[in-house]
C-alpha cells in the first residue's frame, strides 16, 4: 500500500442501482484511521447508461435466456463504462486517477438471491448466491488505481444475505454519542439503518421498510408511455388526493407486518404489486395514484419505525438520502408523521442525498484495503464480520 | 501479509481444465524470493466433478441458453467444490489450511474469447473477454486462507489474449543458463513454452501446436459410447498402424502452417475436425485411427519446433507434462522425431506431469500477493506485464 494507515487519501466509489439509471461516481478524501475515517466529498458525477446497454442489462437481469458469452461480454463492457465514470469524476475534480488510493466498485447486480430458496425445477433449495458484474481488472487497467469490487459475495459465503452493506458506513459516519439516529435511504426500495446513541457495531439494525420510489416510478412510466421516468420533486403527486381504500388495502400487504430482518425488491413491489393495487382502480386520477403511492411510502416508513424501532430504542433524528429525498411531498409527510423526530437530509452531514451510496463504497473499499471487515452481522445475518470484496492491483 | 518476502511458505494451486475431469489441487512449499522461488510439491489430489455438475458446466460452456441465475448458482457451487479440493489436499499433507499463505484458483473457464471477433448478430467486433467461475470468496471462507483467482482478466484488460499463463512459471522453474529448453504440455491441446539458454522474460515464446489428446479422446468416447474417456497409456494406439493418407490430409490443416503467436481449442480441433478427417474413413480400424491421432500430435509438435523454433534458437531439451505424457507411444514418437533433443518428463524437475498446471497457479498466486506481474507480454500479446488476479482475504 502506498500510504500509511492514517494518511489523508483519495478514494472513488462507484455505484449502479437496480433502477439502471447509470453509474454514480463519488471522489472522496478520507483522513484519519481506517477504522473511523473522516470523509469529505470532492466530486460527484452520474454517467447514464447508453439506452442499448440499459436494455441489455434489463434483459439479462430479468432472466431472459442468454448464452454465457453474453454475460462475459457484458462484464467487460460494463468494466469499461465503470472505468469511464471513475475517470470522469477524477477529471471534474482535477485529480490524476493515479493519485487515487482505491476505487470501490459495487458493480451492477444482475442476480441476487440472499436466502436459500426452493426454485422451480430444483428438487433441493438453492443456496444463496449473488452476481455483480463490471470487470474490475478493466477498471484497474484503465485508471491505474487499485480496485476493490464484488462486496456482497464474502458476506453470502459467510452465511449472510449479502445486503444491505451501507449500514456499516451509516454507523461510521452518522452515529452520535447522545442522539439516536435512523438513516433512511429512499431508492426504489426504502431502507433504514437504526443507530442508537453510543451504538457499537452489534447494536445496529438495518432493514427494508417497503417501496421507496418503485411504485411511483412504475406509475409514471406506465401513464407517460415511458416518456417520463419519475415524478420530479413529487410535483404531480402534490396535486392529488390520497385514495384511502386503495391505501388501506396496500398497507395490509404482509411484508409490512413482518418483523425485521427483512429485505424487499421487485419480487415484492414490482409490476405485480402495482397491477394488483393501483392499476385495478381505473377511475382513480393519475395524480391521486401518485399521491397515494407517496403516502404508502411515507406511512410504511413511519409505521415500520413505530412498530419495530421506537419500542426498543430512543430515536431523535431521521437522516434522509436517496432519490426520494428530492420528493418534497414525501419528506413533508415524513415530518408530519414523525413529529418527535428531527428530519434532516444527509447533505447536512457532508453526504449529498444522491452521492451517499457511492460514497459508502469508497469507504468500504478503504476498509478492505486495510483488512477491516465491512459487513455488520446483526444486519446481514452473516456468521461473522468479514473483509468484503476482491482486490485488483493496477 | 503474514510472512516476509523470503520466508518459506505453503501455497495451494487449483486448476480445472476444459476436459472437465475435475479439480486438480497441488500443495507446494515455496522458499526464497517471490521473484524466483524454489518450489517443492507436498501433495496433489484430483477431485472429479460429480457427473451432474460436469453436465451443467458442459451445457453452460457449450453456449446453451440459460438464465443468468444459473451462472450465479454455478459460480457459488463450484466455489464450494474448489474449496473442498483445497481442503482435501491439505488433509492429505496433514497441513492446517490456515497455515497456507495463499490459494491460487484458476477457476473453471466457461467462456474465452482471446481476440476481437465479429460475432454473428453483432455489427461491430466484440472486444476480447473471458469468464472463469468458482467463487473465490467461498474458497476463502471455507479454508480461512487468502485466495487469488481470476488470473486471465487482467491480461485481457491489458490487450492480451489472457492465455497462456503457464509460460511464466516454465520460465521461473525450468530455465537454464546453458541449455535451451522447450516445455511441452500435452492436454486436450498441446502447447509449448520456448526458453532459450540465459533467457530473459522478453525472450520467451509460447504457443499452441495443435491437438494434444483432444482427437484421441474424442475417438475413444465415440467408439466406446462414452464408456471410456481416453486411451490409457496409448495402449490401443500402439496396436494400430498410421493411415498415411489421413495423416497427410490432416497435416494440411492451415493452423499448423500459421506462424505463432497462435492458440487453438475445440473451435479448431473439436468435433468438426474429428468428423471431417477421422470419421469419414469408415474402413479404417479403431486402433489405426488412434495410432494416426497420436502420430498427428507427435508430428505437429515436432513440425512446429522445426518450423518456428529451431531456426532461431538452439534447443537442447524437451520437458513434457500433461495427460499426454502418460501416453508412451506419443513420448516414444517424440523421442524418435526429435533425435537431437533430450526428451524428459517434467517429474524430473519436481513437477509431476499431472500436477504441473495446478502448481503453476500456486506460483502465480504467490507472485500476485507480492505485487509481481504474472503474464509474459511476448506470449499473450498484452501491452505490458501486469499483476494477475483478484485477492480475497479470508
Amino acid at each position: 500500500m502506498p500510504h500509511r494507515k492514517h494518511d489523508s487519501r483519495l478514494a472513488v466509489g462507484l455505484m449502479a442501482g437496480t433502477s439502471l439509471d447509470g453509474i454514480d461516481a463519488a471522489l472522496v478524501r478520507l483522513a484519519g484511521p481506517a477504522e473511523q475515517p473522516r470523509v469529505r466529498l470532492r466530486a460527484f458525477v452520474t454517467l447514464p447508461y447508453p439506452p442499448k446497454v440499459k436494455q441489455w442489462i434489463m434483459r439479462v437481469a430479468a432472466g431472459v435466456q442468454t448464452k454465457v458469452e453474453g454475460v462475459s461480454q457484458l462484464n467487460f463492457l460494463l468494466g469499461e463504462l465503470f472505468a469511464r465514470a471513475a475517470l470522469h469524476v477524477c477529471r471534474v475534480a482535477h485529480v490524476s486517477p493515479q493519485r487515487v488510493s482505491v476505487i470501490g466498485s459495487h458493480g451492477q447486480t444482475i442476480y441476487h438471491q440472499g436466502s436459500a430458496e426452493l426454485i422451480q425445477g430444483h428438487v433441493e433449495p438453492v443456496d444463496p448466491n449473488t452476481l455483480q458484474i463490471a470487470e474490475p481488472a478493466v477498471i484497474a487497467e484503465r485508471t491505474g488505481a487499485p480496485v476493490v469490487a464484488d462486496f456482497r459475495t464474502a458476506d453470502v459465503a459467510a452465511g449472510g444475505q449479502g445486503a444491505p452493506l451501507v449500514p456499516m458506513v451509516d454507523y461510521l459516519l452518522l452515529r452520535d454519542r447522545r442522539k439516536g439516529t435512523v438513516a433512511l435511504n429512499i431508492g426504489g426500495i426504502a431502507n433504514v439503518t437504526v443507530i442508537p446513541a453510543k451504538a457499537k457495531p452489534l447494536d445496529i439494525v438495518g432493514f427494508d421498510t417497503g417501496p421507496g420510489n418503485m411504485v411511483s416510478d412504475a406509475l409514471v412510466q406506465h401513464f407517460t408511455g415511458d416518456r417520463e421516468y419519475y415524478d420530479a420533486g413529487g410535483r404531480v403527486a402534490a396535486l392529488g388526493k390520497v385514495n384511502e381504500p386503495l391505501l388501506a388495502d396496500a398497507l395490509c400487504h404482509p411484508f409490512f407486518l413482518r418483523p425485521p430482518p427483512k429485505s424487499a425488491g421487485r419480487e415484492q413491489f414490482g409490476q405485480d404489486f402495482v397491477a394488483r393495487y393501483f392499476f385495478s382502480r381505473r377511475r382513480t386520477r393519475f395524480e391521486d395514484l401518485l399521491r397515494t403511492a407517496a403516502e404508502l411510502t411515507a406511512r410504511t416508513i413511519a409505521g415500520a419505525l413505530a412498530r419495530f424501532v421506537f419500542p426498543g430504542e430512543k430515536i431523535d433524528r431521521l437522516i434522509v438520502s436517496g432519490g426520494g429525498a428530492h420528493n418534497r411531498l414525501l419528506v413533508k409527510r415524513l415530518v408530519e408523521l414523525l413529529p418527535h423526530l428531527t428530519v434532516e437530509l444527509s447533505d447536512r452531514y457532508g453526504l449529498p442525498v444522491d452521492a451517499k451510496e457511492a460514497i459508502a463504497f469508497a469507504v468500504l473499499a478503504d476498509r478492505t484495503l486495510h483488512g477491516l471487515p465491512g459487513n455488520l452481522p446483526s444486519v446481514t445475518g452473516a456468521r461473522r464480520a468479514v473483509v468484503l470484496g476482491k482486490i485488483v492491483k493496477p
